[in-house]
């Protein structure tokens, strides 16, 4: 449906763009939701795409920046005026403006900093101090704050006069003076207490908070078990900084599990099968490749200069190499993604590293001796018509229990170790497991191959 | 810091536990958060659980009930009485009931619906109606909702009055007084409102909103695109049913995350690598593993067919088959996370399906013969003083076209097509793709080998 609406419109507008016709332009978005728009954007002619944009309301223009991909709002950014981008940055939350401005290039962000207004400017530059993927990195600096001897009235007033700046809030922050976080008191609760009582005697404990420097995947793994739609982001002091809401958690959950997902495949970054550049697209695609070719042909030249006698008398020992590594490499990709999606969602505990990865050993000794009794009998059977066929099942077995229990120890330990050691445990899995079982699955069938026979 | 803390809290409890002393284990969880008790529940000796549980009020029990993993709760279930069951199922928001009842076993569930107030099984009745996975399965029936010709006033005293049943809400929905939805208003503006002012005049637009069928990774997908913290669910006739809120969400996108994550790993469900009984884990996991495995195993029964005579002659041959299955398997990975994702995520159309397609074809190609260059050049180095090498390197740079070629083809059309036909694209990939390219790719290296020598 919503794909079939948004072909209809980009055919009108691009009709209405060749024609001059701007109000026409101007009529078919004002009907549309900034998501449908930037829907339409993504399928319009680039060169159309500064024309739609000026034909727009600085707001709406800023909600479509936002839904862009990275590169497209880069491509626009960089064709537009410093002021325009200002004018565009002062409609966003600062959270928002505070990720677009460290997306532009210095010079050009220092530019359209001085060309906003200063008490925005400082928001902004709070925020730019913290990582971007931080708590402080993903918090707004817009929240409603009143101090602790407030009436509900007095509250309520405050909330008229900011209501235009702070868009979505669910709840009242309290603090003293300071600035430090007493508790919260919920919109609900307000609308039904006494005006004339203070939100200190109505307050509650606020569930959870975090300091700035939490990482972003923390941060979701507290929302998900705390089942809130928003936190608090306090100093070490408990001075209140900031709030983080469920809808930027639900864009870290979506960025991190593509993240996972992209480095099991030894993909970089998000690629669109279709509107990236297909020399970007090699780009991206062609480091983890050809390191697992380099990896792979390192076997080559093993067998080439250990096991070539091996293979020369005994070839059918080709045959079940395939068998071999790419039964470990399931293993091993198993024992990773269980792991480092432990290790992700927080169900799995740092602290019980040697109980996991002997626990994981054990499993993959156990599934290597059910696959090596099935190899061993079905190539056993195979090559029934060989002299040596039951000495080539013996090899099929020893190796298959090996590699499995090989893949296991390394699929287990290495993410452990990579996160131990504050890497991405992500790191350590698909293209670099692969290589890894497959040099040291084949090895060993031939080495003990070359043993037997 | 939290893990260290829910070691010394399950430390203190197993003691108190030991010497029978309640009130010692109730001082200690009073001081917790439901998420911290199933933490420390997780670790306590099984026996130990239900004697936990039973000391706490039913408010707190529900929640913990409602944070374990699926296995753990069925376990805790299947020992509590049914008339304690009804008593914490009537403590949860009506989605999370529904879904604890749905596991129970159907008699212990119709015995458990009997002991509820009929209300309550009403709103769960319904909510069973629809399928787990769909807008239908994870809204909720609580909400907050008006007549269009109430005026504010009203709107805050029927709040005062239903403020314990619905915990959290963040807007007022508006519907005439045939329940259809007419529009909604924010608890901020209804703070700011004329009390005396009809909620029909002051009511916004609905965003957004979904019917009940709708899949619920397009309901993730409507949340992250319009940046909403509750969306409601309404009939065909536009009939308020119920509301779905942004912590739900948050939950179904880390399913469905973790979902892709297992089966590309060809893992069929989350499986915690200490909590899980090793013969569940390896049942889980043998499967894929044993698919693979007569799968590759059809590779053997090739090669000793019709490749054994090559193979004797030529033996380095051998030495390069593992570089051409794990180059063609990692572009495949890749080709296919892609596609999976993009499908996932909504920003691939199905209708360019054969654009799509085509794309990756063309791509396919071009890393093939990036690949198939480097790999006959080192292949051709590595096997120098075989006689025969430069007709080996273009066997080796003919079949790492070929398999790369072919893995990128059916790693783009593998998903699109099961996802046309509803089924989930995430299947074509992991250990199927493994197998369709090790089969591929070495049955096609051989043949060429075949036929150039």
């Amino acid at each position: 449906m919503k794909t079939m609406e948004a072909a209809e419109l980009t055919e009108k507008i691009s009709n209405c763009l060749k024609e001059g016709n701007i109000e026409g332009v101007k009529e078919v978005l004002l009907s549309s939701h900034a998501t449908e728009i930037a829907t339409i954007f993504h399928s319009l002619d680039p060169a159309d795409r500064p024309k739609l944009l000026s034909s727009l309301d600085t707001e709406t223009a800023s909600k479509i920046i936002l839904e862009l991909e990275k590169g497209q709002r880069q491509e626009i950014l960089s064709g537009l005026d410093p002021e325009y981008i200002a004018n565009i940055v002062n409609e966003m939350d600062s959270d928002d403006a505070a990720d677009l401005i460290s997306e532009l290039p210095e010079d050009e962000a220092r530019v359209v900093l001085a060309k906003m207004p200063p008490e925005v400017v400082k928001d902004v530059v709070t925020l730019l101090r913290y990582p971007k993927d931080s708590a402080g990195g993903i918090m707004q600096a817009e929240l409603v704050q009143v101090t602790n001897d407030s009436t509900v009235r007095d509250t309520i007033n405050w909330i008229r006069l900011i209501a235009d700046e702070v868009e979505d809030f669910y709840e009242i922050y309290v603090t003293d003076i300071t600035d430090k976080l007493l508790g919260m008191v919920s919109l609900k609760k307000l609308v039904l207490a006494n005006p004339l009582i203070q939100v200190g005697d109505i307050m509650e404990q606020v569930p959870v908070k975090v300091t700035p420097y939490v990482d972003q995947e923390e941060v979701a793994n507290i929302f998900k078990k705390y089942d809130v739609v928003s936190m608090p982001v306090v100093d070490d002091e408990g001075r209140l900084l900031g709030r983080i809401t469920a809808d930027d958690v639900i864009d870290v959950i979506t960025e991190e599990a593509s993240e996972d997902i992209y480095r099991f495949a030894g993909v970089q970054e998000y690629i669109h099968p279709i509107y990236t550049p297909i020399l970007t697209k090699v780009r991206l695609r062609i480091p983890w490749i050809l390191l697992t070719l380099f990896g792979e042909l390192l076997i080559a030249v093993v067998i080439v200069h250990t096991f070539k006698p091996t293979l020369e008398r005994i070839a059918i020992l080709a045959a079940f190499m395939p068998a071999i590594m790419a039964t470990g490499g399931n293993v091993g990709l198993q024992t990773t993604t269980i792991v480092v999606r432990g290790l992700g969602m927080g169900t799995i505990n740092i602290a019980q590293l040697f109980q996991l990865i002997f626990s994981e050993i054990k499993e993959g000794f156990f599934l290597g001796v059910i696959c090596g009794v099935v190899a061993a009998i079905i190539g056993g059977v195979i090559s029934m018509n060989e002299p040596e066929f039951i000495k080539l099942a013996f090899a099929i077995f020893v190796s298959m229990i090996s590699a499995i229990t090989a893949t296991s120890f390394i699929g287990a330990a290495a993410p452990l170790v990579l996160y131990k050691l504050k890497f991405d445990p992500a790191a350590a899995s698909g293209p670099f497991l692969t290589m890894f079982n497959d040099i040291f699955g084949s090895v060993v069938y031939l080495f003990i191959a070359m043993l037997i026979f």
